[in-house]
């Protein structure tokens, strides 16, 4: 497969496909435990708008480099030192009007927020599989993604309450809508506290918790990435874009928009191949998409 | 009871009273398992919109016959054969504009939405009582229930995948509001997975998971709605239709929609009927609504 | 502390600071299970109220004063026999117009609400701590918290059907959204039965559930108070604000309004100060809010 | 054109093509100057209801019979007389629970509304020809077409207000979103007072004002309609469609639902035979849809 | 009428009713051209509030003391040397956190918007009777009123943009929702330029441009008010609430609260009465609501 | 000034400052009558973002280039033509499924919507002055702009319908948005007939019509340009902001919104210097944001 989004040419994430069609992400830090800088956002964000389009990409993982953590989040220290960072005290001139500095925040956030987003606005479906710290930025990270795995040593914490900030590159707007138990998500943002594996799959935050460490993580997610990429492009990014839209709408809505959708995608003629690989119980195979 | 509900005029549905005011639905294609032809669901519908305003009816249960499934779902060698089926490769001549064909299909998926919501816009509680196979459009209609229960051996799919498509008759825009854990929403959705009466249990896609079989299911339902049409049916009617406008809105416009809606709704004369009733414990009876 | 907030001026509520910064409020009327008659929900929202703004209150605890309850819910012998109720018959002189009586309910209703309400408008948190009984109104406030804990021995209702009206006071409005099990909220609300604290637990309403009755519950609200009113106020009631925005609205809105909120917000200086005490492994104190 | 559609089996409208593709819908009941009565507003919707998928239908004009009136709205002597009619006294007996009469005036409205609505939800665009009064429920009617055209000698009023009750099959909810000068809207619908042609035209409620009395109108309906038929039928409803969908929602959402419509759409041959017969200046025809 | 609501126990408004049930508000600070000071936002609400319940109010006019202005808005003298203003320097002591201020200030807000926001919220219809001066905070009044009318001498601007500040006591919130012109509300909104009342009328902001200076524009005031009171009021009240809702939601959202309101209202005597004295061209009067 | 924005490295539009702070931007592609290819959208996107930050930039003009046009909209020749555009019979292999067409042909949609929108997403004012052709895709443009000006010669019209299609990159999602007249919205949307600057001015679609062609819109255009440039940055860029926010949401979440977004922006130096400069009738010089 030449896909060009195969290159290898991603500083802090490496990109493989151990199974055809599935792409690993390994966040790629391991000497900081994947803690994030500012250009990891910014490449993170090229790397799932080019896979979101490229036809030999079916289904993507992400996952931690090392042993230890899936990503303890921002790197504080670097944030609060690199005058880049608007949690840096170097960052604005002192005599900076309140509003402007403001004005400016606001901007940095939008655009940290926008490259985040960019694994929830990825067309293909996305698994985090994940192993030991998954701190602030982390959890982010985590509820953008489709599904979540875990690893029994998994440990979590929505961790910015710690440096005096709310959450906000994601946690706090999307938390709530990816476990609906309210009473637990105020919890864990209100008091930071960590919680573990075993604890993330009770409540549903994360849908599989099993594995020693990120190996045992890894494996599951590849076997499930396996069957998807073996299912219809047409009917799996069908499925993901009419389960997006309809969390922030209405039923009614969410049903419009399904019969519009599908008004064009059932012209396709992977159901009639898949109908009839069905009936003869052989295994279908799908063009590109 | 002389209801023209009763009468027993639907092909491919058993309509009975095994307790006043409980209509018992059965989907009556057992030589099928109960697999869904063109023609049943607009009997559906039709049996539904009857209901809804039935004064002789307070509470409805959902099941199927025989001992196998609730229903296996859309009857795909019908739909991917019979010419009126848009899965079918003859329903249109060739050289139909793949526009002229999206029209026709979003007009046929919008008029299939229409008669499996039917269930959901029904004034009166409806409790879906599954066992055996319940896969494809049977989620679909089990999620356009107020309640799910199940035996322990019923088996679930959300099958769509499968045969190329995106489920487009309600799944992926309902199961998302009556399950609160995405991760599991996505997986059970994108990888079209069998899952059991447990699992469906656990994460609170049923309510209730116990009993032996079709009986054993049946039985806990029956025993449900014998409790819910004994209470006020103006109390029980709008506790449904506040549930439901409030699960698509704001929490302000729930409150508002509310007031107004009680505003009517407590000058009913079964307000001091059962206050009466509850202080001198005695059973209240109402007047139909 | 001299906050007025302290000042014991309430009938039907006792409110001490057990710890700083910890507000606990005891609705006391045990002789009457803390059953609420009207003065007392214009008494809670004046508290409530004033706690949104006290400077010395950080986190808030609710739980019922006696061994036996949290609330039985509204005081129905009183409601249906004081004339000022619309519940009760004397209630309109006989002559009165149906619309007539409807704009006076809906003028109460709506007032009722906006008392009720001023628990989930706090600006700070707000931890129920329930035990014993905890019945229609009952519910309705606890669903209002941002966290609900309960002992072993809880036992709940939303009992409105059973007086013949559905629940108008937010239950049914906010239930859905603290609980994501639609199949579970719809047979509490329908049928009005009990369930008790560890239903309570399982299903996710109440966030933890143990400990011996009233004592055990605060014990544990009082420890988790204690965490929170240790971080930045800043990053507390932001948390707040923006988790409970964003439940009601789509997640590109959620994350627009965080942006604006964090603009201000992140120039804070318990951010420096945060960031520093973790560093050094001191505890970080913060100025009032 | 042997399209089921113009079988002249319509009691109260007679339904004629005078331009192919344009059908024309006269209100007729032209002894009573064309007011409505019950079984009017069912044929009215069973009308739309054909010929929104009638292929040999492309634009659709509603006018009225006889010189002197589109309709005078509701037949207010038959409603309040007849004891189908809510409005009537004797509809229900004395004894009735003012909250059974509520649910089956609620009932009532809800079936009111969606008879009507039936014009708006129409796939075809639709053009109300005023001429003479339009009053009351010609206004609901007048708010679901898509154009508004009327003669010099019109005259309107909301006149609900005048019979003591709020508008409430359609006027209040769309009467805001056709005309947007709020205080114009408000003031016709508070005060009941008529305006004319001239007002409507110049606040935009209707789009074209002119003629002499009906012929006048309708003669520039039928121009218009004449125009709107000849351009492409897949054009033309996607048109209409987006428009609606727009107007209810966000641009952000009215984009993307764009998009995935005209994903299909695009596709057709009207697209390269309409550029064609551009570029060749000749008139294009287009298959029917 | 011993109305309490008629009390002059105002000091800032003159509170008077010129024709039964048609309360006059006059904006009564003369000597500084009726410009706002904080005690004045607190008094309108009350004076609102407190006339949105009483019985013997169904219509209200909100007019300018002297002849030389409506209101000149905040008075920005007072405003921006009074330490109670966030617009004063000295407002904070100058070691206040920027987050820390932006809490204080946002507080301040939302009060004062509650204030403003008390008149549109205020169930019965309002009239803003224009003339001269109509600056800043009197454009968010206005925008607040259901019916704008003015004099032709009448001068308006959106000032905020001259102080520094985007408006932010509902003008660039409601200013688009009353004129439907969007290329008008920017130009007037981001260049703060004086426009007469000749422009107002025209672009639809106000519903009745003419009359003689304050005067004159009341007298039409006094003479639209006078045909209103003669209504309905339960019709009034419910056509001013239905458009209200209408405003912010869907079509569909819309018709379901009106056919839910209504099902209680229908039920009035007003009906029969106004029905009545309709065929018997009588005067109808009805009970107070 | 030395801003990268101002570097003329764009080949199909010029970019000019004839004023201090406004940044004129020519279309230009004379010789085609100011058409757009593809390159061109991709241009214009990369020229809205870079102004949306650039501090030397406080308001934009949009114009055409040469006598004739503003823009007579998609070059359709080529685009019909050339196998990059979906409207091209020869863009896909005749193989292509209309599902792998469709997905295709919406990616590419979103993409080509996202370039216009990156104009209504500029964080500066933006006035579209408008002389001669203004069609199709010019249409869509000029409904991203804040304001419109029109010279009297100026021609629009909606004209995708002519091609077969219903505009799919803004026009019918905003331009019901920017006029509040469905009527006349629907009837240039449904008959892409061609009106005038004098219409467009009598609707509102042009805040400002005049001048001699290009030069006269142009001229007006500066002239307000120059005003607000001379206001705070502060209020400016926040009175869009509010004002295009709240366009799509309710009135309480427009309010919420706007007093988060002035609890920084209020504590901007601007303030107390456009309060000195009012007082003192000085012209205040405002800091770059």
């Amino acid at each position: 497969m030449a896909d060009p989004a195969e290159t290898p040419s991603y500083k802090y994430f490496n990109l493989t496909y151990p199974i055809p069609y599935v792409a690993q992400i390994e966040i790629h830090r391991p000497e900081k435990l994947n803690a994030f800088i500012e250009p990891m956002w910014h490449e993170l964000s090229t790397l799932f708008t080019t896979l979101s389009t490229s036809t030999t990409t079916r289904c993507i993982i992400l996952t931690g480099s090392g042993p230890r953590a899936f990503t303890t989040g921002l790197d504080t220290t670097t944030a609060s030192t690199s005058s880049s960072s608007p949690l840096s005290p170097t960052h604005f001139p002192p005599s900076t009007d309140p509003a402007r500095r403001a004005a400016s925040i606001r901007t940095h956030i939008l655009s940290f927020q926008s490259c985040i987003s960019s694994i929830a606005s990825c067309a293909k479906p996305v698994v985090a599989a994940i192993h030991g710290f998954c701190y602030g930025l982390g959890i982010d990270i985590a509820t953008c993604a489709d599904l979540r795995f875990c690893s029994a040593d998994a440990s979590f914490s929505v961790k910015e309450v710690d440096i005096g900030i709310a959450a906000d590159v994601g946690t706090l707007t999307r938390l709530g809508k990816v476990v609906g138990q309210a009473s637990w998500v105020k919890d864990v943002c209100l008091s930071g506290r960590v919680f573990g594996g075993e604890e993330a799959g009770r409540v549903g935050f994360c849908g599989w918790v099993g594995g020693e460490g990120r190996e045992g993580v890894l494996g599951e997610a590849l076997r499930w990435a396996g069957v998807v990429v073996g299912k219809s492009p047409v009917a799996v990014q069908g499925t993901k874009e009419i389960l997006d839209w309809s969390r922030d709408r209405s039923v009614e809505d969410g049903l419009r928009y399904t019969a519009v959708w599908n008004s064009a995608m059932i012209q396709t003629n992977d159901v009639p191949q898949a109908i009839q690989a069905g009936l003869k119980k052989r295994t279908p195979t799908f063009e590109k998409l």
